[in-house]
C-alpha cells in the first residue's frame, strides 16, 4: 500500500513514532500501537521493529512490512543499551546511511543519528502523497463514520425540537437544555454506531461566533446554534464530519439571510468541485460570494468576523488532512474526500456553518452527506 | 505553574506542538488546541503565539503566559511567509538565540532554525520534572476519572454476573456475550461520568495472555477475563486506570492459584510504596515474589510468558507518564500518582492482572481505588 515510497535519493525512509498519533505510519503498516516503534522502508522492502510486548499483535496486523523484534538487537548490545543504539545498530546492519525522515521526526533521535555518521534529510511535503487519494475500502470506512455523524446530528435535532420554549430558554424534561446535554446525547448515539468523538461543537448564540468554541451552558431559544460532529470510527480509524446550524424558536430576518447566504455559498462551492480543479479556486468562489452579498471579513472590535477559515479540508485517518480548499493552491483529484463548509460569524448575530463531506469525482462529486439543511426546527 | 523552567544555559525553552497531544504544553499553558502553536519560556516570562482563529480561546484559557497573535508577525513578513519565518522573526525580535527544545521537537523546524543561526539543544530527561508531582487539584481530577473507571468496572461485572452459562458460553439477553458488548456498556457508563476511553481491554481466555490485546468476540465461561479501563476525563484531561480479572463459571485450581499469586504480589508492592523508595525496588519485589512462587518469566514457544511488563507507571494528563515502577531506577516522591499492576500470563491458562491507582505519601500511599478484588462473580 505504501510502495513505491518516494525516497528522494535516500537509502530508506525512517519513521519512529506511535501509529496512534502518526497516521502516515498507521496507513503504511495497518498496525496500531500506542508506543513508538521503528519503521524502515527502502525501494524494495519495509520492516517494523517492535518490543517483545507488541510482537504478537504486530505479526497479526502489520501489512506490507516484515516484523523484527527489537530484543534481537538489544541482545547484541548488552544490558541497557544507550538511547538510539538499537536503531543505529539496525541501520548499520542493513547498510542504510542516508535516511529520509518526516518533518515531525524527533530532533533528539535525529541528532543522535547524525552524530553517529548517518545523513538525514527531511521530507518536503507529504510523506505518502497517495494517502490523500482514497481506496474504495477507505471511502466505505469514511462513509460509515459519516452515517454515525448523521445519526448524532439527528439526535441533536431531536433534542432541540423536543425542547419547549419558555421566553428565551429551551427546556427539556423540566430542566434548561444545555450544550453539554446535547453533546452527551450525541456521544451516546456515536457509541452505538461504533464511533467516538472529542470536541463535538454545540455552540449557541455568541459562542457560535468562535468557530473553535465547543460550547457550554444553557442553549437559548431564537438563536443560531452551530453543531459540528466529527466522529472517528473506533475500528477503522477513519473520520466523518458534518455541521448543521439550527434555530429553535423565532428566526430573525438577519439570521435567515445569513444562513441562506452560507447555503448559497456551499452550493456555489459544490458546483465547482471536480478532479483537476484547484481547491483555492473553490475557496475563492465562496469568499467572492460572501463579499458580493455584502458580508465583510476582517477584524472588528478586536476579533475576526465574517468568513475567516478555509472552505474545506481532506478527511481520512485524520480529521484535517490533505487536500485543502483554502488560500493555498491544491489540485483536487478523483477520490479525494473533502469537507465543504463555508461559514459566517458576526458578534451580536451569531455563527452559521453548513458542512457536507464529499468524494471528488472526475466530473463532479458524490455527497456522502444526506442530512437535510433546514435552519428552523 | 511551569516556572521556573530548567533552561540548562539556553535563552529560552521552545515548544512547537499541539497541546491535545503534547501534555507538557497543555500542563504549562492550560490551553488545549488541536493545531500546533508556539510556546516560548525564558526564566522570567512565557508567551504562546497562536493564529487569529485561536486568539479568543487562547486569551480566555492560557495561564502563566502572554498571548501573541502570529498575524502580528505575518504582517511584517508580507504575503505567504516561508515555513518557520514567523517563528524566526519572533525569536530574533526577542533576542533569543540559544534554545532548549524537547526530545520530540520536529526536526524540520529544528533544521530551519539552525540554518537561520539559532543554536538548539535537546532537553535531557523530562521537560517539566514538576509535572510528575501532582497538585491537590490534579489528584482530585485523577480521583474523578478513577470514580468513572470504577463505575465502568461495575458495569462490566454486572454484565458478566448477569450472563447465564450455557456449556462454555456466556449468554446475555438471549445472545452470546462478546467483548465488544461489554466494552460498549463500559463506554456508555464512562460517558455518563464525563469520560471517554479508547482500547478498553476486555480480553478473555487466550486473548488475555497478550497484555495489549483489546479483546474481541464471544467471552467464554470458566475462563479468566482481564478488564482494564483507563478513561480520560473530557474536561480535566486527567486519566484514571483500573484492572480486574474475573471468571464467570467454574474457577480451576490453576486459575485460582495464578490469581492469588498476583493478588499477593500486589500486596507486596503496595507494602513497599512510600516517598524515597526506588520504583525499581518495588518492581523487583514483585518479580521475586513470582519467581519464588514458581511462576517463571521468559520466551516459551516463541512468545513471552510470565511477568513481562512493568509493575506500574505514573498517571496524569498521560495514561503512561513518569514515574515508573519498572527495571529503571526512579525515586518515588510524595504526590506521585502511580498504578500498581502486577500480572501473570501463560498460554493455555490465561492472564491475570490486578491494578490499583495510588497516591504516594511520605510514609505509604493512599489508594484511589475501592473496587473489590474477587475473581469469582
Amino acid at each position: 500500500m505504501a510502495f513505491p515510497v518516494p525516497l528522494d535519493g535516500a537509502d530508506a525512509l525512517l519513521i519512529v513514532a506511535d501509529s496512534e498519533r502518526n497516521c502516515d505510519l498507521f496507513w503504511a503498516t495497518q498496525f496500531r500501537a500506542p508506543d513508538p516503534f521503528i519503521y524502515i522502508a527502502t525501494q524494495e522492502t519495509a520492516c517494523v521493529v517492535v518490543k517483545d510486548l507488541e510482537l504478537d499483535r504486530a505479526r497479526e496486523q502489520v501489512c506490507d512490512a516484515d516484523v523484527v523484534a527489537s530484543s534481537e538487537y538489544e541482545k547484541r548490545l548488552g544490558e541497557n543499551p544507550a538511547a538510539g543504539a538499537v536503531l543505529a545498530e539496525l541501520l548499520r546492519d542493513r547498510g542504510l546511511r542516508r535516511l529520509l525522515v518526516p518533518e515531525e521526526f524527533p530532533v533528539g533521535i535525529a541528532d543522535r543519528l547524525r552524530a553517529g555518521g548517518f545523513e538525514l534529510s527531511v521530507a518536503q511535503g507529504p510523506l505518502f502523497p497517495a494517502r490523500a487519494v482514497k481506496s474504495a475500502a477507505e471511502i466505505e470506512a469514511i462513509a460509515g463514520a459519516q452515517v454515525a455523524a448523521e445519526a448524532g446530528m439527528q439526535t441533536a435535532a431531536d433534542a432541540l425540537r423536543g425542547a419547549t420554549i419558555d421566553g428565551d430558554q429551551l427546556m427539556l424534561d423540566g430542566v434548561q437544555l444545555t450544550a453539554e446535554e446535547v453533546r452527551r446525547r450525541i456521544h451516546h448515539t456515536l457509541l452505538e454506531h461504533g464511533c467516538h468523538a472529542h470536541h463535538t461543537i454545540v455552540a449557541g448564540g455568541e459562542q457560535g461566533v468562535d468557530p473553535h468554541q465547543s460550547g457550554h451552558g444553557p442553549l437559548a431559544a431564537h438563536q443560531l446554534i452551530v453543531i459540528d460532529i466529527f466522529p472517528q470510527h473506533t475500528t477503522s480509524g477513519y473520520y466523518g464530519d458534518i455541521t448543521r446550524t439550527f434555530v429553535r424558536g423565532t428566526i430573525s430576518p438577519d439570521m435567515q439571510r445569513l444562513y441562506d447566504t452560507v447555503a448559497e455559498a456551499q452550493a456555489v462551492a459544490l458546483g465547482t468541485i471536480r478532479a483537476g480543479v484547484d481547491g483555492h479556486a473553490v475557496h475563492a468562489g465562496v469568499a467572492n460570494h460572501f463579499a458580493e452579498a455584502g458580508y465583510d471579513t476582517g477584524d472588528r472590535d478586536g476579533r475576526m468576523q465574517g468568513f475567516f477559515h478555509g472552505t474545506g479540508h481532506g478527511v481520512g485517518l485524520e480529521i484535517h488532512e490533505a487536500p485543502s480548499l483554502s488560500k493555498r493552491t491544491c489540485m483536487l483529484q478523483t477520490d479525494h474526500v473533502v469537507t465543504v463548509e463555508p461559514g459566517l460569524y458576526y458578534a451580536g448575530l451569531g455563527g452559521a456553518r453548513i458542512e457536507d463531506l464529499v468524494v471528488v469525482e472526475e466530473s463532479g462529486y458524490r455527497n456522502l452527506t444526506t442530512f437535510p439543511k433546514d435552519l428552523g426546527l
